[in-house]
Parts: structure tokens; C-alpha cells; sequence
């Protein structure tokens, strides 16, 4: 899973039905110097699906691939990175 | 899923035969330069079907991988990039 | 799905046996410059499974990942990028 | 399967409830002068699911995407980052 | 499927139960110089699991992702790397 911070949210206008209501948040991946604090290590920010109540600010671990999709099996939801968890720290 | 640009669209001449008469996009992924209008900030163009209508110009999440022809479950068609949703307004 | 330059072809000795008397193409996917016609546009060469016809020079759209194998399921073909249609024009 | 090195743990606030009491690794993927011992060498730090008891030091080859929660089948984990192996020695 | 030089093998001192036995070879991915020969055409080391008695020196295609795994399925194998053909020879 990579690490992210959340930075932001969307909102849509027109989306797959399936996802109508869903929290969709905005967040960059971070190198070990973006773990550490640096702002130059965040990634390209990219949408993730939400269910665990994640804030801007919020570090979180992000599924991607086919496995995003996991907690919606069986189903047809195209969602490509999941919030797996909100971490609380990192030992490194 | 990855935030795109929408920046034109693609004629095939042959493609596999479930895939007759999709839309087919041109979209460039975008970083935190490219969300905020840096035009350096767009990444390389790829095609991604699309049944949400979306138009040059549009701002889209794009799923990506298996997830992509999830709507399209049960059935074979090989499809790696889907317009889940065409943005409004991104808060970062 | 990534847009590709055909550039050769392979010839295998040993393979999956599956695989067996299939076409595969050496593809180099293309960047904005690339597709404009500039050659240091393409990315790094690779192989692709071919059932379209194409041919050095093609130009080409490829699904990779778990969806390359679509068209074969339900199957156990290794392959993780397909030449999913042959472009005729790209309007960007 | 990528070749990282185990660099620490992270610790858990809220998750997917299917994972609760696992075991999160954190990892940095390796180059070829990153296995030779150079720390320049080393990529990205994420998030890996471990069962093999990997500690801090550890080398370990990494399975990503679907592959990833193969062994939890059927089962709706979303990970994408597992422990495939503790590797011993690597001959390069 | 990415076009790899095998440069290696791994010993494994602790991996999934249904992985005992196999070999498992490290591979260079290879840009266009690297296929041409140059060195510096090598991508970063990575783990593939090898059912075609590949040896160091071998020029094989990789399948990547769920596709990987396919052979073995219905399983559990967290595999992401699979050597589905050694090359003879590449026209490019």
C-alpha cells in the first residue's frame, strides 16, 4: 500500500451510479522525505474512494488495482484506490 | 484514480469486436501543475473509454487496471481505462 | 489504454504452451511528441499479443494488466498486454 | 515480485475491519546498487502485509496488485502489498 | 509482457507454503539500448517465478499483475511475476 496524506475532496457531476454519495478524496503519495515532513516529497495527487472517515491532513495507506475494488465484491464498482487505513504512526 | 484532462479523441480502423462503437478519449494525466492550469504539469496521453459523455476539456477520474471493465462484468472486454467520473470542483 | 508504435516482432523458443503459434509484436509506447512524430517520444520497448492484423508501424492501443487476458477467460494465458484496436486517427 | 528491504512498522487508527491485528510492514524497494548495499539505491518506502515475520533488515520479495491477497481467497481484503518471501541470498 | 535479461537467482529462506520448490531467478528489465546491448539500458532488479528453465544470460518476456498467476489458477499463489517465454530473437 502506498503512504498518502489527504490534501483535498472532489465533487463530481456526473459519475458511474454505483458511486452517488461516496466521499472521494484528494491525496499525494509521499517518498521517505515526505513521510518525514518535507513537502517536496509528495507525489501526483489522485482521487481514493473513502470509508473510513478520512480529514485533509489525514495519513492514510491506499489499495490500488483490482484489490480497491475488494470490499464491493461482488459488484461493478470502477474503483481503483481505497482508503485501507488511517495510520496512526510510522516507525521508521 | 488518476485526475485527467480530456484533450481529444481517437478513430480506429480495427478493434476487437465488443468494443464497436464506444467513445474512446485522448486524456493526459495531471499533477498538483497540472490541476492548478500549469500546462507542464500534464503527463503522457492514453485512451480511456467513456460512457459518461465527457468532451475535450473535461476534467475526469480515470480507473485503471482490472477495475476499468468492471461495468462490464460478466464479459470479455479488454479494456485497462475508464472514465469513472467527470469532475466538478477539486478542493486542495 | 496506452498508444503504441508497432516496431518488430519476436520470435520465441520456448514459451506457455498455450502461447503456442501466436503473433507477438515489440511495441514502444508514445508520449505527446511521440504521437506528433517525434522519435524521442517513445517510451521503452515491449511485447504485446497481437490478434488485429498489425504491422510494423501500426499505430495501436493496448490494454495491459489483468484485462489483457480478457478476450481469452475463462483461460489461463500469462499475458498482460493485448492489442485491444489499430488507430486510424488521433484527434488531439 | 519487487526486492525491498523491511525499514519499519506502522501502526494503525482506523481500518478496513478484515485486517484488524495484522501485521504492517513498512519497505523500500531496491535497485541494483540498493541490494549491493548502497542506500541511494533504495525507492519509494510503502506499506507491506506480512504473515512471514519479517523484521527490521529484512530483504523480501514483495507479490503486488490482485496477486497480493491471492492468499486470502475468497475474501474481500483490500491489500495490494504482500510478503511473498524472505529471501536468503541473492547471486547477482 | 516487458522484454528482461535474467542476471541471477534467489535463494529463499522463509515463503508461502505452495512456493517450496520453485525457482525464482532475478531479471533486469531492458530498454532499447539495453536490448541492443548497452548496459545502462537496465531497469531496477526484480523476482520472477520460472517454469521454462530460463538461465542467467536467458532474454525472456514477463507477464506482470493477476495475468502472472494465471497458470497456477485456481489458487492461491501470490505470484506477480512469471517468465511466459524465452525470446530467440528480436526483429526490431
Amino acid at each position: 500500500m502506498r503512504i498518502a496524506d489527504v490534501i483535498g475532496k472532489v465533487t463530481l457531476s456526473k459519475c458511474h451510479p454505483e458511486l452517488t454519495g461516496a466521499t472521494w478524496l484528494v491525496a499525494t503519495s509521499l517518498s521517505l522525505e515526505g513521510i518525514r515532513g518535507d513537502k517536496a516529497g509528495r507525489g501526483e495527487p489522485f482521487v481514493v474512494f473513502d470509508e473510513r472517515g478520512a480529514a485533509e491532513g489525514s495519513r492514510i495507506a491506499i489499495s490500488e488495482g483490482a484489490e480497491a475494488a475488494a470490499p464491493f465484491h461482488p459488484g461493478d464498482k470502477p474503483i481503483d484506490a481505497y482508503n485501507t487505513a488511517i495510520l496512526d504512526t510510522i516507525n521508521i
